[in-house]
C-alpha cells in the first residue's frame, strides 16, 4: 500500500481537493462507500445509520443510507458498527518483542490504526540512531505511528549504565526531526521536581519546540504533582487507583487511561460512571503489551472491550480511543468519521466483542475479518543486530566471594515496590551463601560502555526458585539480568541468552528448559507474530515451574522491572544496588564483616 | 501592563520555569494567590473548593482551600467562581466601532480573556495594511486576540469593488505571519463548492500553512455540506435552527454558537440537553455586537449569560467558553485552571448574572469590579483615517434617470432573505418615479478604486420610510450606503457621513437627526466606548422614527447586510443589482422601457 508519508502529501494537494469536493456534490462516484452501517458518533455520542463516502485517503462523504450508491467499490457494513480507527496514546512496540511491521499486523486487524510510540527501549539500547531506526520503521507501515523521543535514558543516570545517554542537546536534536510528536514519558519524577540540571534542560527542550511533553506521574500529588506540570509536563497514565485518577484529572492532565493494569479498569470505569460524563481529556493507552497476550487479548481494541465488560458505555469507550485521543496528540484530521477528516475507520461487528469486519486506514482497506489484506512494509533490521556485547558467563559469575566467615548483606525486600532490607550471611569456600528466603538477581552491563562484570544483589518476597530466568529486556537498561537459586541455572540460562544475541531463557536443574531468541536489541525478535508469542509462552510455562507466583506482587512481569531504578526503592542494576530516591548507590550488597 | 507577547516569551525561559516549580512545591510564595473560592472544574464539570497559586504569567498549581497562604498578594475568592478567561471563538471588533484598545477595556471587565478576531472590515477598507494595523493593534493588549486572515474580501469578486481584493497570494503572505491563526470565515460558500479556482486557492494555501480554516456554512445541508468540509472547511456559526444546529455537529464540525441571533439560543439549548451532554466541538462566539449592546449586554459574557437563561447548565456553558475554544484553537495552555496552563482567570460573583468579580490575563489582575485596572495599550489610529474617498453629493445621485414615460423595474424583495422582483414605475421629468411600497437604496464606492457613481435600487418589504439613512458600514465592502424615500433626505444624510470622514447619519425632512462619526475606516471610532455607544443609540432611536421596524425580518440590522452580495439572492453594491448565485449583475434597476 502507499505509505503514510505519500497519504499525507495527497491530504493536501490542490488536484486531491478538487476531486473530493466533486466526488462530495456527487458529480463523480466514490472510491470506496462504505454502506448499510450504524455510525458510532463520537460527537453526539448517538448510534445513527450513515454511509461514508471515501475518496484517496479522505472522507469526502457522511450520508443518508443509501443516498448514494455510486462508487468504485462498496464494502456492506450492514450489521456493524462504525467507528474512527483507534488511538493508542502511549505504548512501546518493543514491549511486544516483534518489530513494528509485525506489530502493525497483530493490531491493524483490530481496529487499532494509530500508535503514539515511544521507543524508549530501542532509545535505551541504541541511542538515537535507534530512535532513529524506529522512525524510519514506521514510514512505510499502514499502521500511522507517531514516534516520541524518549525523555529518560537512561533512567536513573548514575545508577545504572544503559546503551546510550540523552543530554538535552540529544532530545532537542530529535525534536527537530518533523516525525517525532513529542517528548516521550517524563519518568524522572525527581529530577524533573528537584530541577536537576539535565532533566530541567530536557523538558525546557521540548517546551521550546512546542511538541508535547508527556508524563509519567506516578505517586504523584499535591505539591509534587503541580510542580511536575508547572514543569510543563501534560499527561499521566501511571494511576494507581480511582482516586488518584481522579485527582489527576482534577488536575488538568490528559489521562492515557492503561490496559496493562487490568485490576484497577473496574474502578475507573465506576468513578467515570458517577461522574455521568466522559471528560474529553480521557484518552487510553496500552504501554506494554506482552505477545502472547497481543496475539490472544489484542492492543487497544482490548483496552476497549475491556472497559466496555467493567461496565462502560461503548460510545464513551470509543471515545476515549479515538476523538478524545486525536484532540490530545494535536491531529485535527483524525478521530471523527467526518467529512475532510481521513478515512482511519473500522466497522465492528458488535460493541460487546469489538471483533473488526473491515480496517481502512487513510481510505485504503487495510484488513478484513481479523487478517491483514496489504503488507506491512518492513524495512532491513540488520542495525539492531549484535547488541549484546558480552562473553560467555561462568558460575563464578553469579557468586558473591568474601573473605570472611559471616557478612551483612543488604537485601531488595519485596517485587515491585520495594524496600531495603538486611540479613546476615555465612561464607563458605569464599562466596557468600545465599541466606534462606533471598533470590539471587545478577546484572550485567551489555552495552559495551562500561565493565561488564556481573553485580548481584538478594532480593526477598520473590518466593523459592527452582531454576533460573535471563533476559536482555529488563528495564529500562535493558542489561543482562538473571534471576535465580542455583549459579549453575543462572550460567546455563544467561549464556543461551548471549548465544541467542539476546532474548529470555530458563534454565532448571543446569539444564535450559525454553528460550526466546530475540536478536534484534536483545529485545524483539523479525520471526512471525505467532512464532514469538509461542517463544513467550513457553517462557511463561517454564516460569511457571520455576516459581510460584503470587499476584498482585510477586508476578512474572515483576522479573522486567526489578532493574528499573528509576522507581522508588532499591533496585539491582549494572552498578549495584541503586536507590534514586536517596541516591545511594552499593556496588556489592555486602554491609559489613560480621566475622 | 506586560504585553501578551513579552508573557509568550517568559512562558518558556528555563528561569520562569525553575522558580514556577520551586513555587509549586512551597519553597518560595506564590506571586498572587486566589484563596477561597469555588472553582468550575471544565473537566469534570465539578464545583469544587479550591486555591490557585500563579507565578508570572501561569497557573503554578490548583490545591486544597488553606493549605497554602504565602503570596506576594492575595485574592479574596470567597463565595466567587472561579473559570477559566472566556474564549470569543469568531467575532469582528469593527462590529462594535470601537478601536481593539477600547474593546478590551469593554469585555476584559467582563471576563473575557481571549478573542479569535476576523478583522474581515479593516480588510475589505485597507487590505492587507488594514489586517497588518490589526495585528499591531492587539499586540499590546491585556486581551489575547488570535487574528485571522479574512477569507473573502470581497465576499463577492466581480459583484462587488471592496477597498482591496485578497487573491491566493495575499491570503499566503498574511498566513506566514506567524500572529495569524489561520484563514477566517470562508463566505463564498458556492465559490468553494463549485471549485471557483480563486475561492480553491485561498482554501488550498490555508490547508497547506495548517493553520485554521474557519467556515460560514449558512444553509449548507447534505451533498453541498459534504463538499464545503472535504475542501477542508471545519467550523461554523451560521446556524440557523436547532435541526441546522444538530446536523451540523453531527456532520463534525466545530460549532461556533453565535450569540448574534439571540431568538435561536433557546432551541440550541433544548437540542443540547435532550442530547445529554455538551460536545466538546460546541464553542460560543459573538460574530457582531453593536456598541449599545457591548456597554448595556456585554461580549461573550452575555452568550455565556443568555444560555444559562435559557437554561443550560452554568457548566456547560463555560466549558464551551473555555476548554472546548482553546482546543479548537490549538492552544493547550487555555481554557482551563490547571497548573502549567497560562493564568486566564476570572472570578465571576455567581453563575446567573456571571458579573466579574476580578480578572486576570496571563497572571495579571487587569480587571476588578467591572473596570480595568491596567492601561489596554493602544497604537496609533491615523493609518485608518481618510478612507472615505468621496467628493459631496447631490440630490440627482440619488434619482434614476430615464429617457421615457413608463419604465418596468427590478426590485429587490424582501429584507435579509431577499428574492428578485419586479415592478412598474413611471417617469417624470426624466426621473424614474419610484413606486408605492419601494425604498430607494443607494451605493457609492468609496475606496477609489472605481468610478464613485451611485447604483441605484428598490427595495420591497422595508415599509414606509419617513427620512434617510447613510452609512459606510455596510457589509462586506463598506461602500457608502443610502436608503431612503426622498432624495433630499438621502443627500443630508450621506453628506454628514462624508464630512465626517465615514459614519453613519439620519435625516428627516432634510435635516440631520442624528449623526455617529466612524472616522477610522469609516467603521469605527476612537472615542471612548460610552460615547460611541451613546452616538449609535441615537442613530437607533432617530431611525425608530424613520421607520416601523417589523422583526424578525424588518429590523435596523438589516440595513448593514443590505449590500453582502456574498448571500444569496439579489443585493444592491456599488456595481448595481447582484446575485451571487446565478451571477447576475444589473448596473440599473430600469429592465425595459414600457412607453
Amino acid at each position: 500500500m502507499k505509505s503514510i508519508i505519500a497519504s499525507v502529501q495527497e491530504f493536501t494537494e490542490p488536484a486531491f481537493r478538487d476531486r473530493a469536493v466533486t466526488v462530495a456534490r456527487g458529480g463523480a462516484p466514490f472510491d470506496i462507500l462504505i454502506a448499510g452501517g450504524t455510525l458510532v458518533d463520537m460527537v453526539t455520542g448517538e448510534f445513527r445509520p450513515a454511509d461514508i463516502g471515501i475518496v484517496g485517503p479522505m472522507i469526502a462523504s457522511v450520508h443518508e443510507t443509501g443516498s448514494r450508491s455510486d462508487a468504485s467499490q462498496v464494502i456492506d457494513a450492514r450489521g456493524a458498527f462504525i467507528s474512527p480507527g483507534l488511538i493508542d496514546t502511549h505504548m512501546h512496540i518493543e514491549s511486544s518483542m516483534v518489530t513494528p511491521a509485525t506489530y502493525a499486523g497483530a493490531v491493524l486487524p483490530r481496529g487499532v490504526t494509530t500508535v503514539v510510540w515511544d521507543p524508549h527501549e530501542f532509545g535505551n539500547v541504541h541511542g538515537i540512531d535507534g530512535v532513529g531506526w524506529a522512525v524510519e520503521a514506521v514510514k512505510p507501515l499502514p499502521l500511522r505511528a507517531v514516534v516520541l523521543a524518549p525523555s529518560c535514558v537512561p533512567s536513573a543516570p548514575g545508577l545504572e549504565t544503559a546503551g546510550a545517554d540523552f543530554d538535552a542537546a540529544a532530545i532537542e536534536e530529535m525534536l527537530f526531526w518533523p516525525k517525532i510528536g513529542g517528548l516521550a514519558e517524563v519518568m524522572n519524577m525527581r529530577g524533573v521536581i528537584d530541577r536537576d540540571p539535565r532533566m530541567s534542560a530536557i523538558v525546557q527542550v521540548a517546551l521550546t519546540s512546542e511538541k508535547l511533553v508527556c508524563g509519567h506521574a506516578r505517586g504523584l500529588a499535591g505539591p509534587d504533582l503541580a510542580a511536575f506540570m508547572a514543569a510543563g509536563v501534560t499527561s499521566d497514565h501511571e494511576l494507581v487507583s480511582a482516586a488518584d485518577f481522579l485527582s489527576k484529572l482534577r488536575a488538568g492532565l490528559t489521562i492515557e487511561m492503561r490496559g496493562s493494569h487490568d485490576h484497577l479498569l473496574p474502578e475507573f470505569v465506576e468513578a467515570l460512571n458517577t461522574l455521568g460524563h466522559l471528560p474529553q481529556t480521557v484518552t487510553l493507552c496500552t504501554d506494554d503489551v506482552f505477545p502472547d497476550d497481543l496475539v490472544e487479548g489484542g492492543g487497544l481494541d482490548d483496552v476497549v472491550r475491556r472497559l466496555v465488560r467493567y461496565g462502560m458505555k461503548p460510545e464513551w469507550a470509543l471515545q476515549a480511543a479515538t476523538l478524545n485521543a486525536a484532540v490530545r496528540i494535536g491531529r485535527a484530521d483524525l478521530g471523527l468519521i467526518s467529512a475532510g477528516r481521513r478515512a482511519d475507520i473500522v466497522l465492528f461487528e458488535d460493541l460487546r466483542d469489538f471483533r473488526a469486519r473491515h480496517v481502512l486506514a487513510s481510505g485504503t482497506p487495510v484488513a478484513r475479518d481479523g487478517g491483514m489484506i496489504v503488507g506491512a512494509g518492513s524495512i532491513d533490521p540488520s542495525p539492531l543486530r549484535g547488541s549484546v556485547k558480552l562473553e560467555p558467563l561462568r558460575a563464578e559469575d553469579f557468586k558473591l566471594p568474601a573473605t570472611a566467615k559471616k557478612v551483612r548483606l543488604a537485601t531488595i525486600d519485596r517485587p515491585r515496590f520495594t524496600n531495603w532490607g538486611q540479613t546476615d550471611a555465612d561464607v563458605v569456600d569464599g562466596y557468600v551463601v545465599p541466606p534462606e528466603g533471598t533470590t539471587l538477581i545478577a546484572v550485567a552491563h551489555r552495552h559495551g560502555r562500561v565493565d561488564s562484570r556481573t553485580r548481584l544483589g538478594f532480593l526477598t518476597g520473590w518466593g523459592k526458585w527452582k531454576g533460573a530466568f535471563a533476559t536482555t529486556l529488563a528495564h529500562d537498561s535493558h542489561n543482562l539480568t538473571v534471576f535465580g537459586a542455583d549459579p549453575a541455572d543462572m550460567t546455563a540460562a544467561a549464556n543461551a541468552v548471549i548465544e541467542a544475541g539476546g532474548g529470555m531463557a530458563v534454565a532448571i536443574g543446569g539444564k535450559l528448559e525454553a528460550l526466546l531468541p530475540l536478536p534484534l536489541s536483545g529485545l524483539v525478535s523479525d520471526a512471525p507474530m505467532e512464532e514469538v508469542a509461542e517463544g513467550f509462552r513457553n517462557i511463561r510455562a517454564a516460569m511457571d515451574r520455576v516459581v510460584d507466583w503470587q499476584p498482585p506482587y510477586l508476578v512474572f512481569k515483576a522479573c522486567f522491572g526489578a532493574t528499573l531504578a528509576c522507581n522508588p526503592g532499591p533496585h539491582q542494576t549494572d552498578r549495584g544496588i541503586a536507590d534514586v530516591t536517596t541516591g545511594r548507590l552499593l556496588e556489592s550488597p555486602i554491609l559489613e564483616i560480621l566475622e
